[in-house]
């Protein structure tokens, strides 16, 4: 596809039938290529919005007096995610072929987008555009940072949080992404991963975790060995985030056939489509009936982490279920939720929204999952993979808590915490409603 | 266009010129065919988003005390139309040549895709693959039970309105579907419903109102022959409901052209936007005059549902009128819905939300207006059409109702619903809000 | 490309070989027209949702007591701005070859789209569809008027602004976008502005500012010299509202590539994607910090303001700036926003949603910015462009503002406002929330 032989055959065309001038044009791999690159940005935008899905997710799950602290929380790792992932996070996830260590010393590039108005004939056209990658693959980063912010909510202060996102998407995030969408080593020793269970969503509920325990839980959580309920302040505003993240998980699945220019690429990705939905949904249905079984009332809250759950669960794999098998593997999310939240509390460990079982218990079953449904998986590779994410996750993710701890502090006092971050740390409260 | 020509001329072009070669890469129906399974993929995600669209706008206009029930019955009925319409409903409404009753004894088989990674060859490229349009379709049979959801909300009991979800989900959508879009006797008959104001909508519609009947008014609605207002929970939030069912409009319409690969194809969904838009834009302008004139002062609730109506009225045919048609179809049907919420509060029906008025009556109206814009349309089909399609779905889902009211019981104990069902069904209050 | 060169090539095409029979049934131009008309479809249903976000955003940050108006006005603007663009804007916006006078004399002509089911040889190919291509700039021309009604908000009578809203959207819009969109004498000037800094935010901008002029303050925002805070009623409905006008941006920014059908329009469009995503962030990191710096405590509003000034800024120029660039492009404008805010209310202009320094400051600082990244801009022509269509708007506004304030008055009374418009106005409160 190189540019003589292009230019080769558009002589001869012309010389046959204006037809093929025509067909010249808009060449058929220039169409597959537009059609990929289409796919990244819509894929891209419907994952940007799943920063809004989390936003109000956790909006909504929080006490009202940490409201505007979480919605704060939320909008600036979002933009530092963007600057960190531009500036170092990008190039450190695909380094070509200097891999890791070379990369890490000399590596830190800022990315560099094509020139404005790309000829054909620059262009790999087995792929898509650069900008469409990096918009698409920037915001997988984002997510991850999102998946924490639910967990440490309502103690943790801002600037520490804020400080850890940086850390989390400029440097964690790229590293251990990069083993293996990178075409690092869990890559080459056949770890499968196709949308990012592990290599998004158990990222997010390691760091998560880490934080959680490095944190505490809040105050009055648990006493007296009891489990204190701490209400949420908006539940439709909590279903509203959970839509929208159901939403934004077409694209978070289904853009990463990375391809749409064929038939076998679209026919996939309608089955993503297909089994991503069906996952979330029996996610829910199966936390709806076991809360109805289990505590005789359905729980909403478990039934919108139930769905959550059933997306996490059938990210690994979302191209390979039979309809069937998406929706097993999604209930299983669903059922895994229902268990995971109190056994947290359990060890109490203070997961205010409930994203360590949402993307981390779920992450490591919808990774585990992968066996039962392709061939070519194999449970070691799969558990080696979980295991080494994990370990490098939470410990990183641990030093650079514990580092925030002892520098500058990460939990707000106990006074600030028992009159809320809004009013303590911001002066604003979010909502201000003659009801 | 089968394997043996597509070959034959892959060798006859290969001898001409590279060119060819390069245009047989991507073959122009290959192109067309990732088009369109495109078009149901986006629209779909739309359609999808209609679901939340819908959890909004009813959760925003029930009383603040069964805000939880109704988005646990917003999620749970999004989730068994997912499961069932999977297990039963495609392969029912689309039984292919064994139509109707050998499917119904022999059909209830569940839904199954193109195997991964489809060949071009094994591919129908004059449609799109069956997982885009199973997708599709399977959001149109949740939009139809969102509908019921609104009208019989604040009093209809969690279980049993699930379990009749699932006959509508399973059994009357697709069968009456069916009949129309499965090439039945209606299609046949030469009915005209592009996108359903009958076969989705007026369904929703008459199974609402048979809920509703037998459900009866909630306590305390008609009292003295006097209607008593019950007061919406948060407008903002049913105004988001609204524009993001508007939203997902332009892909249940859009999408309904069921073809992208041409320029005619694109052109006529281009028309689609435009009247879809034009006539929700309408609805809303004619309820807000309508109101300031009737009532002195314009009224928010009857603004939105105006524009929903609008979005009823042109789905039946959003793709022939102009857009000074599609203006006055969709003003029609806002001067419908300002007219037919106080007539249902005349016959004492108690429709929570007004999705009677706007799914009803406005489907009803749009599918006869089908004859101004359509020459070939004849106003005898189309009634005959909405008869039969009401006959059945009323009586089938009267009978579902009434055995779910004998057997389990519909309704809430009278405490339950004036202490709300929020508190005595779950437990789970929707705001906790410091304001 | 006209319609005797495809019969006659077709012809040619047909006696060699099959291939090119099916070249032609779908032929390259074929895809660029559906292509393009895509990406004004898609960017259009982007552009679209921003009418939520911007009724969220506002709803968002007005008084409890003022939110039902509001959204009402939010509504009915919207509904407005598409039924006048129908009859009057988008003709009097394109007037072809007879331009601005002649058109203003006959030109009040509606839109008439292409026939159903478009031929090829009927289409320019080298554009899209008439159709969609209104469908996107009916969204611009809504957009403006949205950005006014924040502005205005808690003290503007409805049908007053509405009417305004009709004068904008019919007559002042239209007719200066006509001189950079239309072909008109601003455009032949050099004068650059891609997606619309000037075109459509600082029209918005100027046109809001008329209003909050002849409009004055709201009762005891000033006094004794002091700004009096009035608190926003919802913040996370605001925070909605801000992202999702993100999400929208990347079809306002990206639609207006006006072209996808090469591989340079979808690397371009791409580009615009992520210098969008990057202006933004960067908006809203630069408000958290200078509030942060300034104030001690970030504040919200400021960050969601800092957001949608980083995107207003980045609209006259999102394809040729780096990464880099646009992120410096972006946190100038959320640098813009900080100051202007306190800067307005020196001068006691009240501005109830901070839309004057988002849309017009930031307008015209992106406007300016284009000089930096784009060697044939002319800072001449883009101060003359952004004056010209400046003293345009604010004066026919102005004019329009103050004939509504001597006729019908404009402005609610004393008691009204301070009870506040809901109840007043309208007889309906937003909330009834049991919290």
């Amino acid at each position: 596809m190189n540019f003589t032989l292009k230019t080769f055959s558009l002589g001869l065309a012309a010389s046959i039938a204006p037809t093929l001038v025509l067909a010249q044009d808009t060449a058929p791999t220039e169409v597959s290529y537009i059609l990929t690159t289409l796919l990244f940005l819509i894929g891209g935008f419907l994952v940007f919005f799943m920063a809004c899905g989390f936003a109000m997710l956790e909006a909504g799950l929080v006490r009202s007096k940490n409201v505007t602290m979480q919605l704060t929380k939320n909008m600036g790792l979002f933009g530092l995610a963007c600057i960190f992932y531009y500036l170092v996070g990008f190039n450190l996830m695909y380094p070509g072929d200097a891999w890791i260590i070379p990369n890490l010393l000399g590596g830190f590039t800022p990315t560099v987008l094509e020139p404005v108005g790309l000829a054909a004939a620059d262009a790999d056209l087995s792929y898509a555009t650069v900008g469409s990658d990096f918009f698409f693959q920037l915001m997988f980063c984002a997510a991850t940072a999102s998946i924490v912010s639910g967990a440490v909510a309502e103690r943790v202060k801002l600037w520490p949080f804020l400080i850890f996102t940086v850390v989390l998407t400029a440097l964690i995030y790229p590293i251990q992404a990069s083993w293996k969408w990178g075409g690092g080593f869990l890559d080459n020793a056949g770890f499968l991963d196709f949308a990012g269970s592990t290599v998004v969503h158990s990222v997010g509920g390691w760091a998560a975790l880490a934080g959680a325990l490095i944190l505490g839980a809040r105050i009055g959580k648990y006493k007296d060995g009891k489990v204190i309920p701490m209400v949420a302040s908006n539940l439709p505003l909590a279903t509203l985030g959970t839509f929208i993240l159901w939403l934004g998980w077409f694209g978070f699945n289904g853009g990463s056939q990375l391809a749409m220019g064929t038939v076998g690429d679209i026919a996939d990705i309608s089955r993503i489509f297909v089994n991503t939905n069906a996952a979330a949904a029996a996610g829910a249905i199966a936390a709806l009936i076991l809360t109805q079984v289990i505590y005789k009332k359905p729980d909403l809250t478990m039934i919108l982490n139930g769905a959550l759950a059933g997306l996490v669960s059938i990210t690994a794999e979302p191209l390979t279920p039979s309809i069937g098998a998406a929706t097993l593997i999604g209930a299983v999310g669903g059922v895994i939720v229902v268990f995971g939240v109190p056994f947290l509390d359990k060890l109490k460990i203070d997961d205010v929204v409930g994203a360590i079982p949402v993307h981390l218990f779920c992450g490591i079953w919808g990774t585990i999952a992968v066996v039962f449904t392709n061939s070519d998986a194999s449970i070691g590779t799969q558990l080696y993979s979980i295991m080494v994410v994990g370990l490098f996750t939470f410990t990183l993710s641990g030093i650079a808590w514990y580092i925030l701890k002892v520098t500058m502090g990460i939990r707000v006092t106990e006074e600030e915490e028992i009159v809320g971050l809004d009013k303590s740390e911001l002066g604003m409260e979010a909502y201000h409603i003659q009801a």
